[in-house]
């Protein structure tokens, strides 16, 4: 990260949805693109893109725009995508198993390193080339794994004292599927990734525009 | 809706996480709450929390706080969740049984009323009450069902012609689970969800810590 202004956490936000923009460009063999081209594709407007953007002390050249691969590269850094970052999932269900087999993930710098489920007909099955371990043995399998990032796609009632086993584990940052708020100590962070979520923001737009 | 002024877009995006927090006091039979008790809980701060609720005309009562059941109401309500919201998932693939099966949707209002994929060994296949219907079936599943949002949990490179068919079917609400920015009308509201944007935050915070 280049030293500076911190950057605000709208920004932050906004960063995953410029780097997938600028991927598709770059599978299009475009080289450079104006803020114009690049805004319209993350679907935010040009200013509000070049401002972000400075936070990065990515700023562009004028005529020519921004070079793809350089701000894909100047992102990616921001993100800490260029380390690896060793993921485990908490709950196997069928939410669990479809963020196990999701290409998104080690696409991104993200590889899921272990799998755990409470459930004995669950353990020790195979998805893809991971095993799934006993819920039990979390401790175990986050240090042994060297686990960064936790994602909980347990029931609600489980969500917090899995959080709990996590954190104590060392574990600082979660990603919580359950629809349940977790309370964590002020240097861990979570993120809410409720499924439903995104679906109440389309019903207030939609109710909008239905009188 | 209460007329008034336009409620800005991130705090429609927090309305949904206010609404999980009072259901998590409702459920502990809390029946009022302080705007620095639901803050806390819903993780903002209470300036914010205050803020975002006066857009719904709801300001609480000075040293007694907030009627949990009203604003309950309230809320769901400037959602629109208290009509009922007709949902089709395309794709069903790991992800999209995932998503048929998530208990968050129905209980919050939205009825996944069809399922859809291409793939021939899947179509006809019950999953839960519902039967997959086949992709080229889709304009006619739509209008019988009364489809009002779309759900997208196909492969990437499917993405943009299953959102027109849909958006020439009339759907104007989609969700998006591939990683690909669609192009639609202005009219049309489109929703990426893309899984990995919120591993990505949570690496750009992990970063900051570890130098």
């Amino acid at each position: 990260m280049p030293a500076g202004r911190p950057i605000p956490e709208a920004s932050v936000a906004r960063l995953p949805v410029y780097l997938r923009a600028l991927g598709s460009l770059a599978q299009r063999g475009v080289a450079t693109a104006s803020s114009e081209e690049l805004a319209q594709l993350a679907g935010v407007t040009a200013a509000k893109l070049r401002k972000d953007l400075s936070y990065l002390g990515s700023h562009g050249t004028r005529g020519v725009g921004y070079d793809v691969a350089l701000l894909q590269d100047r992102i990616a850094g921001s993100l800490g995508l260029n380390r690896e970052w060793r993921v485990a999932i908490v709950g196997v269900g069928n939410l669990g198993s479809a963020l196990a087999g999701y290409a998104g993930f080690s696409e991104r710098g993200f590889q899921v390193v272990a799998l755990l489920d409470v459930d004995s007909h669950v353990v020790g099955t195979r998805i893809g080339e991971l095993v799934v371990d006993a819920l039990a043995d979390l401790e175990a399998v986050v240090a042994e794994q060297r686990v960064h990032i936790g994602v909980l796609a347990v029931p609600a009632e489980a969500a917090q004292e899995v959080c709990d086993r996590l954190v104590a584990a060392n574990v600082r940052s979660i990603l919580n599927f359950a629809p349940v708020v977790l309370q964590v100590a002020p240097d861990v962070t979570v993120r809410k990734a409720d499924l439903s979520t995104e679906l109440q923001i389309l019903a207030f737009h939609a109710d909008k525009e239905k009188p």
